[in-house]
C-alpha cells in the first residue's frame, strides 16, 4: 500500500536543480543527500504503512542554514516536510514527493539548563531523554515521556504536542514547553510564549504545538522541568471484567487523586506481554490496571492506601503494590513494551490513538471486541485510562492486502466511534496523512476553516508539509462525510494545502 | 480624558433604527437598554480612565438570542463589545461608540457539576465564586480567583485569561477551561477544545482563551474542578530590603516547591493596607511575602518547614505561620484588599499589570522607584512575586489633568521595562484598550499579522469588539515603535479591526 495523499500541481515539475544550485555554498555539501541510498531511510517515520521516498533531504546544521533553504524552497516554490527524529506514528513526517525533506537532527545541543527559573533551552534535534539526564545534576526532570523518549526528538514532539504514561498527572507537551522559536517560512524568526504565565494577545503557542510541521520550523524551545519525586509506587490491580476496571479507573479519579500514571491493559495484551517481559502480571485477570502514586513518602503511602481502598470496592480480584523501586520498573516494563511484544506475535500490527470520555471505557471496549469479529482481526488493547486515551493495537498481516484494508477498516471504525462518543481521533499521535479523513467526521467545516485561516497566515503558499492535518474540502466531499451548512457548501473556494 | 481608540468608518451612521426594528419580536423588549440612563452603567468596565456610553445594550438570555443579535449586527455592519461582568482592568469591553454592547450577565445558570469527572458545565454570566460554591457540595472548586471573584464571572475571566493568586500552582483559566461552546460572528455554533487531555488539529481553545472577545461569544464553558486541599497555611515573611525578598522568591522557586500563593508587598503596600485591614502585617520590613502552602496536613507541614529555611536563610528578619483558619484569612485579607486600600490613601490609582522573569525582581522595583521620582508619582507594589507578575498601583488625583498624565507615562514606562528584562506586558489583565499602545513594543509586525490572519478567519468584517487587543499598522507608525523589516513595512495592506 502506499500513501493515499493527493499530490498537487504536478503539472511543472519542481526544479530541484535550481534549488541545488542556490544553495551550493551556503549549505555544506554533506549536509544534502539526493542519492537514493541515502534518502531511503528517510522513506517514512514510524507510521511504516506509508511510504514516500523522498527526492532530496537536507540536514542543516544551525538556524542560519535553515533560513537558508526555506528562502530558497519558498523561491522555488518547493514544498519542505520537517521531521525530528522520525518516530511519529501518524505520518507527520512522511515525505512528499515533490518536497524537500528537512531534518533537524543536527541542531542537538543543550543550550542551557537553569535550576532557578527550572527551565532548559534545547536545540529540536535534542533527544526527549537527553533533556531529562541533563536536568538530572540538578534534580530536575523533563516530565512528558512518550515510550519513544530513548530515540523522539524535542522538535517532533513539538510538532505532535506527544504525551506519555506521565501526563495524566504533568501534562502534554503543550503543558511543558514555555517558548519557541520558529523560521518561519518568510524565512523570518519569531517566539511564541514567554516564561512569564500569561501572554498578551492571542496565545499561539498552543495553536502551534501540535500543528505538525505546517506553520514553522523550530529551531529552540524552552521548556518546563520539575523536581525528580521523591518517592514513587504502582499499584497493579487486577479484574474480573473489563468493565470493572473502567469503572475503577473513574472512581479513583473522582476521588480528586491525579496519579502520576494510570493505566490499563486488557487480557489480550497481558498475554502477548508477559511471555516477553515477565512482568508478572496476573494472566487470569480480563483487565489490569497499573496505577502509580509519586510524591514525599507520606503522600505516596497516603494515596496508595485511597486508591487501594477504590480498586477493592470496584471489585479488584487481587492488588500487588510495587516494593521495591526495581519491581515499579518490571511492573512498567510491560506496559512499555507492548508494541514490540505485539510485534512478536503477528506480522504486523497498526497502533490506533483515540480518546474518549473515561464513563464510555466499557462501552467502547465492548464495541471493539465486536468489530473483531466484524473485521476478523484480533485486537489488544492497551491504554492511558485515567487519560481515556486508547491505543488499540489492531494484528494484522501486510503480506495479506485484503488484511491490511480490512485493518485499515478497522480502525477507522474505532477512531469514528471515538468521536460518537464525545471524544477525538488523536490522543497524542496527531493527525498526519493517517488521520487525514477522520478530521472531516471530527470538524465542522467551519472549524477547518479557521484553522486554514491561521496556516494561510503562516504559509500563504501551502509549502509547509503540504496534505497534512487539515483536510481540503475535496477529500471530505471524497470521504462523504463533509460538513454542508444550511443545504450548500459554504467555502467553494478553499486554498489547497 | 476620554478614550483614545480611533474610531474607523465614520462616513455612514450606523442604522441602529433598522437593527432594532430587525430585533423586535426576536429579542424580548425588556433585554434591549437605549435610554441613556439605562445604558450609563455600561459606560466602562473596571478600568474607569476610559469611559464611553453605548449607543444600544442588548441582554439576550440564551444563545439562541445571541445568534439573532449577531446576525443582525453583521447585516447592518455594526461592531459588537461583548461583556461579562464589566469588572475587567484593561478596558477589554469598553463600548464602541457606533456599537452594539453585548452583556452575558443573563446567561447565569450553572448547568452540570460532575463530580466523576470533576467538571462543571456553566453559562458565562455564571460568577467566578458560584462555581466553587456549587462545587462544594461535592468537595471540589474552581482554582483561578481573581481578586473580583465575587463579581466577575466565567465568561469575562475567558476573555481575559484571568489569574488570581492562587494560578501559580493551579494556573489561569486557560489551564482550567477544557472546552467551550461560541457563536461566531457568522451566527454558527462552534466548540473548542474537549474534556479529552488533547485535540486533534490546531488548538485553537487557547488561541480563543484571552482573545478578549475578537474572536466570537462563548455560550456555554466546561470547567475543570479540583479537589478542596485538606490543609492550607500561609507564611508571612519579613525582609529588610526588597532585594533580599526577591531573592527569596526565587530560592523558594529552585527547592522545586511550587507555593499555593506566594505575594510580596513592599512597605508603601503593607502601610497603604494595615490601617484599613489590620492584617497584623510587619510594618518596620521593606518588603513581606505570604507563601502558602496546601495539600495533606503532612505534606503543609513539610513544604512550611522547607520555605520557612529558605526564607531564613535568605535574611528574613521575621517568620510567622498562620496557627488558624482565621489568622491564614487574615493575612490574605491584606493583600486582597490592597487595591481599595490604594483608594483610600489617595483620590485615584491606576493598577498595572506587567510580568518579569523572576530573576529580575529587584532590578525592576528598583527601577520604579527611580521613576516614582522621575514622574513625580508615588507607586505602592503588590503583586504575584512567584509568577513574575507585578501589579504597582500608581497613584494620583485625575482631577489634575497633568498628573493623570504623568501616571500614564509612568505605566507605560513600566510595562516597556517589563518588555525589555524578557517580560510582557500583561500578566493577567488583558490587552483592551489600555495596552494597545504596548502590543507595538511587546511584538514584531509579523508576529501581530499572525494574530490578523486568524481575527480575519473568525471576523472578516472586523465587528467583533474592533479596535482592541491587535493594534493596527497606523497605530504602531504614529507610536513610533513600528516593527520594520529589512527596510521597509512588509504588509501595507492589512485590514483595520
Amino acid at each position: 500500500m502506499s500513501a493515499n495523499v493527493s499530490q498537487s500541481d504536478t503539472s511543472t515539475p519542481p526544479d530541484f536543480d535550481g534549488l541545488l544550485r542556490r544553495l551550493s555554498g551556503r549549505i555544506p555539501a554533506h549536509c544534502i543527500l539526493t542519492r537514493s541510498e541515502d534518502t531511503r531511510p528517510y522513506e517514512c517515520d514510524g507510521l511504516s504503512l506509508y511510504r514516500q521516498a523522498p527526492p532530496v533531504v537536507i540536514l542543516p546544521e544551525d538556524e542560519a542554514q535553515i533560513i537558508e533553504v526555506v528562502q530558497a524552497c519558498r523561491a522555488f516554490n518547493i514544498p519542505i516536510v520537517p521531521r525530528g527524529a522520525g518516530t511519529g506514528l501518524s505520518g507527520g513526517a512522511m515525505p512528499h514527493p515533490r518536497g524537500v525533506l528537512l531534518g533537524v537532527s543536527k541542531l542537538n545541543r543543550i543550550l542551557q539548563v537553569n535550576p532557578e527559573s527550572a527551565t532548559a533551552v534545547v536545540e529540536p534535534g535534542v533527544r526527549n531523554l537527553a533533556i531529562s539526564e541533563a536536568a538530572a545534576a540538578v534534580g530536575l526532570y523533563y516530565a512528558p515521556d512518550p515510550s519513544s523518549q530513548i530515540a523522539c526528538s524535542i522538535g517532533g514532539n513539538i510538532a505532535e504536542n506527544s504525551g506519555g504514561v506521565h501526563c495524566l498527572k504533568y501534562g502534554l507537551t503543550i503543558h511543558n514547553v514555555l517558548r519557541v522559536r520558529v523560521v518561519t517560512m518568510d524565512g523570518d524568526v519569531v517566539e511564541f510564549g514567554s516564561e512569564a504565565p500569561d501572554s498578551p494577545g492571542l496565545d499561539l503557542l498552543a495553536a502551534f504545538i501540535g500543528s505538525e510541521g505546517m506553520l514553522g520550523i523550530v529551531t529552540q524551545a524552552t521548556v518546563k522541568l520539575i523536581p525528580v519525586p521523591r518517592c514513587a509506587r504502582v499499584i497493579m490491580a487486577s479484574f474480573p471484567t473489563v468493565e470493572a476496571a473502567g469503572d475503577a479507573v473513574a472512581n479513583v479519579i473522582a476521588t480528586g487523586i491525579v496519579p502520576a500514571g494510570l493505566e490499563m491493559m486488557d487480557k489480550r495484551a497481558t498475554h502477548m506481554v508477559e511471555p516477553f517481559v515477565n512482568a508478572g502480571y496476573d494472566l487470569d485477570a480480563e483487565a489490569i490496571l497499573l496505577c502509580e502514586s509519586d510524591g514525599t513518602p507520606e503522600e505516596v503511602e497516603d494515596e496508595i492506601q485511597r486508591m487501594n481502598a477504590v480498586f477493592a470496592a470496584a471489585g479488584a480480584s487481587r492488588l500487588q503494590v510495587s516494593a521495591t523501586e526495581e519491581e515499579r520498573e518490571r511492573f512498567w516494563a510491560g506496559r512499555k513494551n507492548a508494541f514490540p511484544a505485539a510485534g512478536r506475535v503477528s506480522p504486523d500490527y497498526y497502533c490506533m490513538d483515540g480518546t474518549i470520555p473515561r464513563r464510555h471505557l466499557a462501552r467502547v471496549l465492548k464495541a471493539i471486541a465486536d468489530m473483531e469479529i466484524e473485521y476478523g482481526l484480533r485486537c489488544a488493547n492497551v491504554f492511558h485510562a485515567g487519560d481515556g486515551n486508547l491505543h488499540p493495537l489492531i494484528l494484522f498481516d501486510a503480506n495479506i492486502p485484503e488484511e491490511v484494508e480490512r485493518a485499515e477498516k478497522f480502525g477507522a471504525a474505532i477512531l469514528e466511534l471515538c468521536v460518537e462518543v464525545g471524544g477525538t481521533v488523536t490522543g497524542e499521535h496527531g493527525v498526519g496523512i493517517e488521520k487525514i479523513n477522520q478530521m472531516c467526521v471530527q470538524f465542522s467545516r467551519q472549524e477547518l476553516d479557521f484553522f486554514l485561516s491561521l496556516k494561510k497566515g503562516f504559509d500563504p503558499q501551502g509549502l509547509l508539509n503540504p496534505e497534512k492535518v487539515i483536510p481540503t474540502l475535496a477529500r471530505c466531499a471524497e470521504y462523504g462525510r463533509m460538513h454542508v451548512h444550511a443545504g450548500e457548501l459554504r467555502f467553494p473556494d478553499i486554498p489547497r494545502f
